[in-house]
């Protein structure tokens, strides 16, 4: 294949080390001078191809792209976009290739969860069928842990070493304040309960917190619930509860929609945990406190898994390697070899296999009871939080790199309107 | 004096560094053998001392002492607990009297905020009153860095690089997302604002998160508050917010108070970032995320500020070389020499000075408009943040510190009832 230009894109909701992916995928582009050209990033991922808003990833310093490795978010901007099926919307595919094609793309690198696999799956396909053929390979990437095939989603072992890490410190509070009985902690995860399930490396033994965790995975059974707060309450003087934003109740509502209204009558999008401690507190009368970390929990590089960041980053890498090697439509993935000490190396998935599939918590790694984590959770858990890998401090702060994210000219006459 | 035995308490809520000042305590303790015998501790602070339920911490390895100063909460248990007057309430000093001779105490080390100021200022005056004189000295501690006359209290700076670190992370993540307009953090601070000022060190430039910060010190204007959001949005694109808990509209209510009921018409105690976003949501429809961090702000020892931990452990030694020296009913205090480079010493103030007094943030650290913190307010916090100091890590969690708190025997026959 002659030479030709990347185009790398990041999707969906962002992570402390997506950015880590992107370094990977950019330092190692550099090392294949005679069949990469030009680097090219899509502003705001996909919506910015669609528009032809590309980035020119050469006009940042070599230093800038390597602090991608220590920088959370997503550094040239990320959208909630699924394309839809070719069916229904052949003009965006065509719109794509037609973008690719004028800026001589011949790489496609798309970095996101199940929908952009699906997503990168079709472009391969289009690509093909409107003879400009580009090679697609996909970049895992979600908090949500999600991901068929991969062991493991690059993301997801950062957040949940800031949730370990949060529960244990806030736990260690609680068991300080004589007055504090319960303390409820809401993580994301709407339909994988993988983040809370992390909560559960906090502690070991029975009476360390958590006491309860939550799952999306197991209907909320508000009796054996509220028998199983009081019960730690009265036997650790505390409960310490990790619920995840997608807990629902038997009959399949979210906890979080209880239908709270404000003083004007509005109804209010609430979070799982301030329902719960308000059935808590009208119930028992214990004192609580509750915390919605939302988007700290995804962007906490600060206090990153470093297998995590090294596995991004490894993801990124042998992207392009597949790339360049010719193999469309898959997407690297991360395979376990063994649990302790853990090992695991790069493998290789068929984007079509991973698309649309979402991996929740099996129910052998949730307790018989439906509260808290398994050992065999534990024993896969355990391994992806291992190491530290702070970013620089400047000033007391961490230091973040904001790259210049210079526009590539354009080159079609015609604009597209994008619905996002 | 001849040997005497020294009471340790913690009192309030707990911080990141409250167990670094009861290390500094502990540790110095040790250094006078002659004047100092035993070194007990209350366990749940003062109520542990009514009940004459002591901790002989001469039952810890001397390693668990050490690694209090990295490990955050209160080791010995605290409570919210403030003693009635003099002459509401004369049984209880008293009983503490009583409970200090029994166990042969000469000095007592109250580790707390203005209201425990208060208290060790009674103590001292009633044991000199009854015949047994003890000295008191105070050690200064709080989050909410309200203290009066030292430049600022232990336990502030780490809330404050936790505060601004997330501030920046959830602020580079709300960048990244195209649809997301508002995120709001939510943040301590029921009557000053200081915490919610920390939140402004993220940010240097106009442009940089966060775009507006809400203080108690500020009465909430709806319209002004709605038009800067607005303003935010069109200019940057979106609009971080952090809001302190204690925030109120002009007449006087909480904004976290705003009638919210759920679905079974029980009121719910709530936040103010959730009624802020819903306001905005129904004003504008910009879609948004919230945080309330809670106690993970005052945990976060992991990303504690090396400036604070060396204060906070300064100030409980201090404490003890004060009271070996004779000086009875005075505080430790951190005395600011220069801003920059950071200069401070260690000074001194009488408890009665210190006691009930609350320090407000000045209206010249906040912003003529009242959303921002001012350049001199950016010089008086950035030097609280600086340095870190992380715990040890143990399989990928930080590795905190469980003391065995064994009871010292019981010398008194009479139990003590205490409501709390």
């Amino acid at each position: 294949m002659a030479k030709k230009n990347l185009l790398y894109a990041q999707s969906g909701g962002v992570t402390a080390v997506i950015n880590a992916s992107a370094a990977g995928v950019i330092q190692t582009a550099w090392e294949y001078p005679d069949m990469i050209g030009k680097v090219y990033a899509g502003r705001d991922g996909i919506v910015g191809i669609l528009k032809e808003d590309l980035i020119d990833t050469g006009q940042e310093r070599r230093d800038s792209i390597a602090a991608l490795r220590h920088t959370p978010g997503g550094a040239f901007g990320s959208a909630r976009y699924k394309l839809k099926s070719l069916t229904e919307n052949k003009a965006e595919y065509e719109r794509l290739i037609k973008v690719f094609q004028a800026h001589d793309i011949g790489y496609f690198i798309y970095n996101g969860g199940n929908d952009s696999m699906d997503t990168a799956h079709k472009i391969s396909q289009i690509g093909e069928a409107m003879g400009y053929p580009v090679i697609c390979v996909g970049v895992p990437k979600t908090v949500d842990n999600d991901l068929a095939i991969t062991d493991n989603c690059p993301g997801f072992g950062s957040v949940a070493k800031y949730v370990a890490t949060s529960t244990r410190e806030a736990a260690i509070d609680v068991l300080s304040m004589k007055q504090t009985k319960v303390f409820i902690m809401e993580v994301m995860g709407r339909h994988a309960g993988w983040i809370a399930a992390s909560g559960g490396l906090a502690g070991r033994l029975e009476h360390e917190p958590p006491h309860l965790i939550l799952f999306p995975e197991i209907p909320l059974d508000e009796i054996a619930f509220m028998n199983k707060v009081e019960k730690a309450v009265k036997q650790w003087d505390n409960c310490v509860i990790v619920v995840s934003e997608g807990v629902r109740w038997p009959n399949g509502e979210f906890v979080s929609d209880a239908g709270v209204k404000d003083a004007f009558g509005h109804t209010q999008l609430g979070g799982a945990a301030p329902v719960l401690a308000n059935m808590i507190r009208h119930r028992f009368g214990y004192k609580y406190h509750y915390a919605v970390v939302d988007y700290l929990q995804r962007s906490a590089r600060h206090i990153a898994s470093k297998t995590d960041v090294d596995q991004a980053y490894a993801m990124g890498k042998a992207a392009v390697e597949f790339a360049t090697a010719g193999r469309n439509a898959v997407m690297p993935t991360i395979e376990r070899i063994t649990d302790s000490p853990y090992r695991w190396r790069v493998g290789v998935a068929d984007l079509k296999d991973v698309a649309n599939e979402e991996k929740k918590v099996p129910r052998n790694f949730i307790s018989r009871d439906g509260f808290h984590i398994t050992a065999a959770c534990r024993r896969y858990l355990e391994p992806l939080i291992q190491g530290e890998d702070f970013p620089p401090f400047r000033d007391g702060l961490p230091y973040y790199v904001h790259l210049k994210n210079r526009k590539v000219p354009r080159r079609l006459k015609t604009k597209f309107e994008v619905d996002a």
